[in-house]
């Protein structure tokens, strides 16, 4: 990962990008000029990001970078649903969770470990994530297991997803109202926590923060607060663009090398499509700001899972199209056990290179399969 | 909650409901009654085990607490098995079970959060709770997946029941040794930790319990020791008469609202049934005595599924109808959710609004599956 | 369990146990004598351990006696493998991984708690063991589920096998450099906890670690360095031999008392093959010295699970008989079952007699189960 990305570089891969998608050339050729242009949109996402944190705090920047790369996923899921692709959608639901709890989190965890021998985040943190997850698992799994083991009609069945929906879109906008006004400092990051003096756990990692802090002596980031907002808009924009780009030329190779819709839906799309995450995020656990790191991979298949799926859910009926919320078996067995390590490995708010190892290994397992199948 | 429950309203009350049951008052007009007449009682026996609590300490009281409120739900539980509906008894083993870990800790946990920022217990008594669900789900998963994937003789069949069943009581009573007598002060509440030198997990929590005491200034209770088991025992009775008879107004909804047995039993008894321990666990709460919360309704649904059910299957035996410990597949899966969410909720020793909206969500989810199946 | 073994017993019980294997000595006696010359050679292994341990600390004393201990675990597999009896070496490994994690833990963690009422282990190797016994499971369930929803050609199956095996011996051997040379101090026993100090969670327990080390005032083991590695290595091979002869005599037991190959498979021969790490495990549980028995009982179930089992299957190839790594259902849920209430109860870092009772009560519904299908 550079640290300063060529603004010219910037500029012309995404322009060739463009015109090779809007011109149609030749499958391969828009996949390398693509491929190309989204690594330098990610690395200027980076930026941006590393940038605004600054400003916000680990968490807010975060949390701002999960929800820009999440608006991507959720346009291109609101024109498959309108296309009526709903096995396309779960299947980039599914991968888009396993895709930020296994490969972004562990390749961040990996990344930073390799660096710095334990990281550390806030541990309360950890442990409200945990239970987030463990929520979005039964909301799947329950309607799922109601509805093998009994016969529902028509109509029951769209009340049921609409209800599990709804009320996971409402836990996830109290889960906002908690995080960001009401417990704020509790899950302040471990940098922030002498602020937070009232928190038990924030004063225990006390010391560690202010052994961070002496021995980074981070420079002020080269952008204002408004310049840096407006460039993590923007290199956000241009990453949903290129992303839908790059998948553009990936029907092709779906039928040239024959693999099935689904793993390319779980892993080849959400590989791609969360580039800008997985950038932000293992940059930032390299500077040791595990917790940001956290907060975009966790954070953003939460978001995922308890907002944008059930929104398509909604939409799905707007479109007079109703999608439910039963996904298949091996999507819910392979969303059960990204939750399930990933909740086992970050909810001591300890991190190190063979946690995040970890994490890869079970991904390999999960894509391995889903390539046979 | 009010602070005073009237004496008159709440005997006039409990004897119009008693009138209401034995003269066979029209249903509608009894469910009222009946209805006002559990808020009564309820309200009375938090008083009693508020009181008793005072006195006992937080955790003694909240065991009292959960075994005069589960001896209701045994008394029912029996009368069920003599006339052989093991149906509505697992649904509503079911219900008790889910009912306690999700509506009345949620409720409990909503309402103190409310209140209180962080409220704080034993962490040592959280882990141990978890490791006692743990348990309890395997044994009602065990023998369900054995007998699903393999064909068994009735007698073995039976066989497994009993020995499983043996397992768990012996398990439960081992349980009380080991918390009351041989482990007391490792498992001592939060408020207490000065007490326990030589535990480690109530040292660190010390300043929280010094700062907790400093800030109530607690009244003495109203009542003497003596009184308030008299009245606890007394309030314990009469919720169980009520209950039992508001339920018995229940069938005639069932049927003119169209309810499924499994809801009614796994639902409107479970809400209703436990009365008693919702309304002295969201007092306690409120009162942040959060350790007497967690223990009624974490241990009462603890005691249902180690010590009520595995009794009830040894009873059946009695009355010369096994029923077996087999729940279905629904059955299981509602409760293993909830041991998931609890436990994950739970296990920190801290607790927050929001993980009590959390189990309150799943609880929602479990409601609207079980009302339209 | 002795303090002292007696050489000359040990010799002349393991000559008896030799001359009955080759000279087809009537089976009942044979399993008498092979019985008791188990206990004395376990006895000596448990001494020659905890010799080794005094030396190379308990970690590493741990991992040493699970290696050995397995190796006989790893012979007798290949034996079976090459003889094409796939789900006996199935229902061993399934065997050894619950008995480790049930039976040697559950009774080690029971024996140590009835003499110290609290013990307490290196909280971070608790939770990268956790993580590690979910990624075993994950690994065998994930195949299972793929295999059991959708069906595969042949030559995808024994890929899928192969591949998965691989990820799960790459992630031991990573798992030996994490815990032996990257991260050593990180994991450090408790009782050594002083000399890790740029470590937050053994500066946490410093002082009990002093208090620990105050109050024992151990005895320089009788054997040398060199010596005591030899005798573990020469007590290992002992073990493996008696064992085995053992295990030859339970075919006549199985027929005569008509037990089910599964159940002799996981119980009899994992119970007879694990009793090296049963004496070791629960001797030093005794002499506190608790971080050694688990690394012991949930090391040695990891290095079945994450490097027996899947070295087995790259075995089979080389026979030309392909073994896959698809499980029975009731083999998964032993497992998966042993895993949750393994992990629950050792994450916190804190033992005593009840979690281990917990584990055996675990351990026996799964016995009576197996038995009775």
């Amino acid at each position: 990962m550079r640290k300063y990305v060529s603004p010219s570089l910037l500029i012309i891969f995404f322009i060739l990008s463009a015109a090779g998608h809007y011109a149609h050339w030749p499958a391969t050729l828009q996949f390398i000029i693509s491929a190309v242009a989204v690594i330098f949109v990610a690395g200027f996402l980076g930026k941006a990001t590393e940038s605004v944190a600054h400003y916000a705090g680990q968490r807010l920047g975060g949390f701002l970078n999960a929800t820009f790369g999440n608006a991507a996923e959720l346009i291109i899921g609101i024109l498959l649903v309108r296309e009526g692709l709903f096995d396309m959608v779960k299947a980039s639901i599914t991968g888009s969770i396993i895709g930020n709890l296994l490969l972004v989190l562990g390749l961040s965890l990996f990344a930073g470990g390799l660096k710095h021998k334990i990281q550390r985040y806030n541990i309360s943190l950890a442990g409200m994530n945990g239970s987030l997850m463990i929520v979005a698992i039964i909301a799947l799994f329950v309607p799922a297991i109601f509805l093998q083991t009994h016969v529902l009609h028509e109509e029951d069945r769209t009340a049921l997803s609409l209800v599990v929906a709804g009320i996971l879109i409402a836990s996830y906008l109290l889960w906002l109202v908690f995080s960001m006004i009401t417990h704020k400092d509790y899950l302040a990051d471990v940098t922030e926590a002498g602020k937070g003096a009232d928190n038990g756990a924030a004063a225990e990692t006390d010391s560690i923060a202010l052994a961070t802090a002496g021995g980074s002596h981070e420079l002020p980031p080269a952008w204002s607060k408004g310049k840096s907002i407006t460039y993590l808009v923007l290199a956000t924009v241009m990453v949903a663009f290129v992303s839908e780009w790059l998948v553009g030329t990936l029907d092709t190779f779906t039928e040239r090398f024959g693999l099935s819709e689904i793993f390319v839906g779980a892993f080849v799309v959400a590989i791609v499509g969360n580039a800008a995450e997985h950038s932000a995020a293992i940059l930032l656990a390299m500077k040791n700001k595990i917790g940001a790191s956290v907060e975009i991979a966790v954070g953003s298949s939460l978001q995922i899972a308890l907002f944008v799926a059930p929104v398509l859910i909604f939409v799905s009926h707007l479109f007079g199209r109703p999608m439910d919320i039963v996904f298949t078996v091996i999507e819910l067995a392979a969303i059960g056990v990204s939750v399930f390590i990933a909740k086992s490995i970050t909810q001591d708010g300890q991190t190190n290179w063979y946690e995040g190892l970890l994490l890869i290994a079970v991904y390999a397992i999960l894509g391995v399969s889903f390539y046979l199948v």
